[in-house]
């Protein structure tokens, strides 16, 4: 079997057995197989899709590629949180903790920002002296002592998919919802957890903007996670209005440490004690939904999971007092409030103009290698149906440099919408897929 | 607009421009473009097609990027042929002198045999001295003296095709009519001609093995010359049994020297009539078909078709005495004849196996680099509907190599099947496109 001949029968929609797909993968990743081979065979894979057998031996080369995270000597259930990406969630932030707090560990391995969709590391990278880059070792050790750590992609892991993105990247074959199944979940596979929650973004802040390719896209990564023994379930969750009221990196730091004080915004609040009780229920199946749903609660109100916070950013080098003084992150020096030019209900924010308008004020990349402003960022005043008079602010724009000023008030302008009656709610959490 | 939006434009079924493809075509061949975008587009348009619009402006680009053979000087009509490829398919031979006798142009730039398929210039070289490497002004020089010419690619002449046709040789994106469509079209549009014949084999010997590919891919040749403004039509023709009797290259120089003296195998000079008759009035659209049918057969019957192709052998410098003397070609030391196994009637000749057959001989390539003995190959020595008794050959091998004979002996037995009842006959011409 030729390469030529792999490309042919997934052109012609022919299964390909996993012999075939490590010619291909380890192939690649040992630069054997030039690009261009690789780059028509993801094409076809757009076009021909991948069957379930297909796409599970693909998640395992892409782990196999590389090393994994190996913490089977932790007697603690392991489970982490992948989510596909939005405005204004910073859910890790609150997640991590409190699921850690309810004695779980917490392996997490997160990605930065791009375009009008934030990142966790860089949020975390806000809080002076923390480090996402611990080694392997560094962070098994971490996760042992603190039942927690936080920290960025490494070049020991999955590097075929690391390669294989690049191409997908430089050759539109991005938007194929296996390729992005098996690139999420080999990343999520080789950090060694039990168990994978899966919050999957729906509307004009997600990756996703219909339901329809999110379940598919969920169906898919837990059909992975199953054929390779994991206890995987997905949410189906909104992102059409941003999470939270704070959109920008140290100003999300101050809106999740507020949410572990109990003190957050309802949506983000509601979401993250939803998900911190799906995480736990799946890391620890005899346990009942009720009861830890009621568990993370006090967790949040008895101080529990702040204070494992504290000792997350501790262990990772960071300032723990910001928990209590937020002047201590970055703080940015110029504030504008944007009006409402009338009074009425606010129908629709735009997360994903909201997220572009941050972006556009320094909080996010333009381009992958883009220099970002923590300090800088949007807070919503005033969250889809509720009300609002004129002239009172709808959100307020924290920033440094006056230049990018007028093109993010242009964004914000555009992403609100203010109607006469309330509009219809949309729920938080649409589905749940397991 | 940058190559990955060009790539999903075309992944997602959006009809390109001209100065889109212009930027894949020319980018590509400069070596701007890498070579993994341009195997996603390719991939792409595998799915997607390419709209007419699109098809035109590809091969128009194709054409662009090198020179064309400019025979505008020549006052007379110019013509060629294009045959998609097959067994014993020695037409070329007969055509581009008959043609030529009639008074008309005939530049043709011809390829070589692969696999189970002949090619026009292995012929030719197999006649002693004939040169198929002229330059373009030799060329050009040689039609204006004679009325013909033969050669081989140049290296001026669509570069852009050859490129990328190497490159999707190795990426599965062979098989794309539309690309087939533009990569034999930009080749023959190259050559100055006004009009064009393309002859597009179906059955098992040729490169579409179903009646509706080669309709589709002879309506799409039709359309592009179209659109460039020349007169173009397609005949769609049988090779399921082998065209003649003669497989192998001199042995076909033979057969096509007899076809000229009018003695050639009926289908072989039926076949050479219609596509002559059918090459001068697309030339010369004032012409009846009627009238020019008999002419043809006039300039085989007085000779005039033979002395044209003594005038091409001797001005591109090969041996024109080989038309009376055979024995001035090569000739197999050794000869074989395959006997019927019983008394019937001749039902198949699988022109496919017949030609992998003559290959294993060494009249054809494996691959595109071997080595090929013109003196070998294979005659039938009974057609397909006529009937044998037991133990009369079915057909001859001519070969040098004995550890050749094996192989082939066994694919020729294959090719054969003889049955009781007389078989229903297959058109020879089953449709005209135009």
């Amino acid at each position: 079997m030729r390469i030529i001949d792999i490309i042919r029968k997934k052109r012609d929609g022919v299964e390909l057995g996993r012999e075939e797909l490590a010619m291909v993968v380890e192939g690649y990743t040992r630069g054997e197989v030039p690009d261009y081979q690789v780059a028509a065979f993801l094409m076809a894979v757009c076009f021909q899709s991948l069957t379930d057998s297909e796409l599970a031996d693909l998640t395992e080369l892409y782990v196999q590629s590389g090393t994994s995270v190996d913490l089977s000597d932790l007697r603690t259930a392991k489970i982490d949180k992948h989510s596909t990406g939005g405005v204004g969630d910073k859910t890790s932030l609150v997640l991590a903790p409190l699921v850690a707090a309810a004695g779980y560990a917490v392996p997490m391995i997160s990605g930065r920002g791009l375009g009008h969709t934030g990142g966790t590391l860089d949020k975390l990278e806000s809080i002076p002296g923390f480090n996402t880059r611990l080694t392997i070792d560094q962070f098994k050790e971490t996760v042992r002592s603190t039942g927690c750590a936080m920290i960025g992609q490494t070049e020991e892991l999955v590097p075929a998919d690391r390669k294989i993105y690049a191409l997908r990247d430089a050759t539109g074959t991005v938007e194929s919802i296996p390729l992005i199944s098996a690139s999420i979940m080999s990343k999520k596979l080789a950090e060694g957890v039990d168990a994978l929650l899966l919050d999957v973004k729906i509307g004009s802040g997600a990756f996703m903007k219909k339901q329809t390719d999110a379940r598919r896209l969920a169906h898919s990564m837990v059909m992975i996670g199953r054929r390779m023994g994991k206890r995987v379930m997905a949410l189906l969750t909104d992102m059409d209005q941003p999470l939270g009221n704070a959109i920008g990196n140290a100003l999300e730091v101050m809106e999740a440490v507020e949410t572990l004080k109990g003190k957050g915004p309802a949506d983000l609040t509601e979401l993250c004690l939803e998900l911190a009780a799906r995480m736990i229920t799946l890391a620890d199946p005899e346990r009942g939904i009720e009861g830890t749903r009621e568990q993370a609660r006090t967790l949040l109100a008895d101080g529990s999971a702040l204070k494992k916070f504290r000792q997350i950013i501790q262990a990772q080098g960071g300032d723990p007092e910001i928990v209590e003084a937020y002047d201590r992150l970055p703080t940015a020096s110029e504030v504008y409030a944007m009006k409402s030019p009338r009074a009425g209900y606010v129908a629709r924010i735009d997360a994903e103009v909201m997220g572009t308008a941050a972006m556009l004020l320094g909080a996010g990349r333009e381009l992958i290698d883009s220099a970002i402003d923590p300090a800088v960022g949007i807070v919503v005043e005033r969250k889809v149906g509720e009300q609002v008079q004129f002239d009172e602010p709808l959100c307020t724009l924290y920033y440094n440099d006056n230049a990018r000023l007028k093109d993010a008030i242009e964004a914000v302008e555009e992403a609100f919408r203010i109607s006469n009656a309330a509009p219809e709610t949309r729920p938080l959490i649409y589905e749940i897929i397991q």
